[in-house]
């Protein structure tokens, strides 16, 4: 097979997104547009891919990494220009070389696909990416010659009546022959209004010199969409939103409402988990089988075991197992290791810490900083005092203890194998194994007190 | 009038569900496919009601209990098959028999009685429910005679050009003469590609021996829909959640967002009653007037009076009494029973508890396994100690007492009316009426004491 | 110019509401829908506003307040009788007068302000404002007469198929010369099956007298709903929610599902905002740049400011200052004041409280009537207890204290600059500056006493 390049147009500052943000490092799906686009190229294995950047070159940068290599392009002289920048990088080689803007987040890598080939079995030098559009008015027109090759690409605004009727319009992605591009481009002009070289002044070009231009129309149009501003950002969340769910259902996820559920694009989720109206699961997150979520649960980079229920909660960069319940209103923060069968109940924040095997804290603890056994009861209202105004520290509580309610436990402490300290106690020494601690007053009733009390106030 | 069966399909396995779940078990709004077709069915007082149950014919028999009869159809032999199972049920009887899957979980009462009326009135011995579809492609066509009766039903993959415009289709519900089912049914083969016995082939042996076939054509197609897999399952989840809460709309209630709002089909709402988004309320529950409930609150198996407030809360099993005030972020778990003018607020869980008229438990509590009087007090982040590692114990709270903050209330205890529990106090012995009971240490101010520490450590 | 005047017709019940709440004072995102129709028509500046008020006058004049005058129709005879209620304020004027139905919400000043200009250009005594609907039946068709001006309004029943067809309605709303107006009303009878005065007779008495009548078509459609029940309610509301946040996206903020944002309509909101799904966001709201609302976030009549964070909280009637990170799961009741860099974490509520910069309350507090310095430190589960069972005092908490775990401050107190209070203690006097403050129980470690324990019983 020839050379496969891709160039990545994502100079652009993106006027009409009204942003201190550029365009392409908006968010579909909690993705980055411009991630999106590289993502799906990478599927493709392809030789090289080359990122034009421009406006926030820096932060293009430092979103994909080293995913792909990078062009800058300092003054934003026009999409022909933007691709003149990959020369250096490709320029002269033999091979097939797609165009893609990084601001078309939908566009998968299947079609991306599909196009190159068309390219290369029609044998020709530019392919145009093109759909059916029930309403094409806006966008340029495709007209094909009686070959069913393109004759040419018509403006909305220079479209003839007759030409206004063609529902195929360009999407403005392209396949070209890798060395046509270049030598094209060097020949491109920027004499016209705005003072820019188009890439599309290449196919015209191309056709003077007697090269076949084709084009390859994709039925999916919906995947060609261009987000320039945020309105048209909603709408690529909703499809996106909508491709992701539908292939969990089918993949045998109950979605109890597709619309109102918010699932990134990478999550991974097993057969028979049901997830409920109002939840947001992003990141590097996998969830098993059988588990269910929501409804309103928040989940971010974690892995979620099988048979695992989490209701109106939240779980950021931890890991949970299996049969574990959790919530409802409870908070999992980063960095916590929560085992099988573990209980979480409401209004319970768990940060940096591992809970084993069938413990619980089932009502208004924090549990912070601590390495906590198998079988231990935290009561309700429990704390650990993990900072002390300057550092913090960590709190130990080993297999089968148990922490009576409101207690504080004052880091660092250990509280031993099957200790058990009293409720209301401020616990700031170890316990040992198997003893009761406690620190609390004793108890005084003073009868009659607010009898006298009233009395005394006539 | 003459006797009226029905027997429900409901033994496939459904393997597009790519679930272990039995097909006809999963849930449109919180209720089983099966259950909701046995619901309306039931609505129409038949004489009997025989449900076809194969796989998973146990869990199917515990989702339906006695509100039909069961024949147990072992191998999946086809639908003519199943409903051969019924014959020792109903068989030889006179009288008329609806057949309906147990995945069409839309299908309503109205449209069955309209169905089994059309087949009584137009005294024919087999009815196909049908409807008009604006893309009928993949369904079945029916073909009319000039007489308005139905010639025959084509398969998709067997029409022909003129026959795929017909757009009025076969649902799959039928209504037959009892006695003609079963005596055509043994007359039903299965020389056919998969060797099934198919219902259908029942219309065709009517036709020959010269009865008729009469097909009513609802205009409700919603209601016809089958679930083969997840996406057509949240597909039946709009139209009947569309379906409840444009009833409970037409009865005077406001739902702000009713495409995310989730209420069940059992649920009584009164009027004046507002309904914001993101609810989910389900079960057996019923829900007074000027009430206000949301947003983000869940309610299942539960009663709510009139003028109560409820938000961001969840409420399971329990009473909530009127002018209630509830959340947000309150847990109401089951058993419980707040009475009139309670008002609840955040961060406050309530379990197996009764609270009497106007008592508080404003911020931070877990009241469990407790009995609270009328104007009680609880002060914020008070905890009944109810479980002490081995079993749980009872509090009561009289009428009138005023718990302090982060107390404790270790049971079994009882806190007399009137009594007064000071701040911070852990409380293991009753206290009387009237009494101000303290269990605290005296507070000591080391002054200077950072300041002193502060040298101590340069 | 002019005179011009508006007349809003607010007095009919809206029976089909089934509501004890007077019709046009349901809410639409938030606001009554007679109260969008007077915001519009304020905005224009006109020289008087008269409502007609009925049912519910009183309620509605409480909603109005001086924004209008008010008529009051006594009796409900029909809409040219409930104009002509509105004599007395601007009868026999020379000028143009609009009167509008005040359960049309969606009406913008836009179109009114389109329509009197029409009305005015066009030299019309009479002027209706029309649109066009693909399915228009159930409405008046307008007929327009071979010089475009108004020939009649037919009613739906007695149009001819011929006038079936047409698609251009009367919206109900019209624009008057003023004099005509009230001249015509003295002429309009009740001889009608209802026994109603209407309104539309104004029409017909202009047409026989030789005055011109005219319509404006608006192109926007969804302008013009009446809203006479429930699921009419719930249409508008999705219109408006649509209108305002397509509006605030244009301007530059992220809205990540707009179909699941509840913006109220007087809602500002800076560019690079994100807005998560799930949020209501109401009343007189200000809410920065660079700020992240939600998931599943309230906020109400609250000043947010810049580059804050605010998860699964609610926020009523406060003010929240800068780079301030809120919840999840946190409230902020009325009359709080949150300075810049403020952390309130999980399960916090705060009320009536100030808090300066840099301080935090992380986990599991309840802060009220509190005044809070600047770089305060309150540790999870403190509380301050603010009420006594009588009255409410307050709290003060100066500049660089330290609050340990689950300690009650007991109001009135003051803990001053850099005082240390100990964890689990229970505070009732002032804490002077710098001093480490204690009032707890030593812990007593009674070794090997479960042992003991578990031996006496056996």
């Amino acid at each position: 097979m020839s050379n496969r390049f891709a160039v990545v147009l994502a100079a652009g500052k993106g006027t009409r997104m009204k942003s201190d943000l550029y365009k392409v490092l908006h968010s579909v799906c909690d993705k980055p547009m411009v991630q999106h686009v590289v993502d799906q190229l990478n599927e493709l294995k392809l030789d090289q891919i080359i990122t034009i950047v421009g406006h926030g070159a820096e932060k293009v940068k430092d979103q994909l990494g080293e995913q792909t290599e990078y062009a800058l392009q300092e003054e934003q002289l026009g999409t022909g220009h933007a691709v003149q920048m990959a020369e250096p990088y490709i320029g002269g080689r033999q091979g097939t070389t797609v165009v893609v803007c990084g601001d078309t987040p939908m566009l998968t890598s299947k079609t991306i696909d599909e196009l190159m080939k068309h390219h290369e079995q029609e044998d020709a030098k530019v392919t145009v990416l093109t759909t059916e559009m029930d309403d094409p008015s806006g966008y340029g027109r495709v007209i094909r010659s009686s070959d069913h090759s393109v004759d040419r690409i018509v403006e909305d605004k220079d479209a003839s009546s007759d030409e206004k009727q063609v529902k195929e319009i360009n999407t403005g992605t392209y396949c070209f022959d890798n060395e046509l591009l270049f030598d094209a481009l060097n020949n491109v002009s920027n004499d016209n209004a705005q003072g820019e070289y188009y890439l599309p002044d290449v196919l015209e070009i191309a056709k003077k010199q007697g090269d076949k231009v084709s084009a390859y129309s994709t039925p999916r149009s919906e995947e060609t969409i261009g987000v320039n501003d945020r309105v048209a950002l909603a709408k690529a969340e909703v499809l996106m939103k909508r491709r992701t769910n539908e292939r969990l259902m089918r993949e045998g996820v109950t979605i109890v409402d597709p619309d109102n559920t918010y699932i990134g694009t990478d999550v991974k989720v097993g057969t028979d988990t049901v997830i409920q109206p109002g939840c947001v699961i992003q990141g590097d997150t996998q969830i098993g089988s059988n588990v269910e979520i929501g409804p309103h649960t928040e989940i971010k980079d974690s892995a979620i075991g099988d048979g695992t229920h989490i209701k109106q909660s939240v779980v950021t960069d931890s890991r949970v197992g299996k049969d574990v319940s959790i919530g409802p209103f409870a908070h999992i923060r980063p960095a916590s290791d929560i085992h099988d069968q573990v209980k979480i109940g409401n209004f319970v924040e768990i940060k940096k810490t591992s809970m084993a095997k069938n413990s619980k804290a089932s009502h208004l603890s924090y549990l912070g900083d601590a390495e906590i056994g198998k079988d231990v009861n935290v009561g309700c209202g429990s704390i650990t005092v993990n900072y002390d105004g300057k550092e913090k520290h960590k709190t130990i509580i080993e297999d089968g203890a148990f922490i009576g309610c409101n207690s504080n436990l004052v880091a660092p402490v250990k509280i031993e194998k099957g200790a058990y300290v009293a409720a209301g106690s401020t616990i700031t020494k170890d316990v040992p194994e198997k003893s009761l601690s406690i620190a609390r007053s004793r108890q005084e009733n003073k009868e009659g007190y607010l009898e006298r009390l009233n009395k005394s106030k006539k």
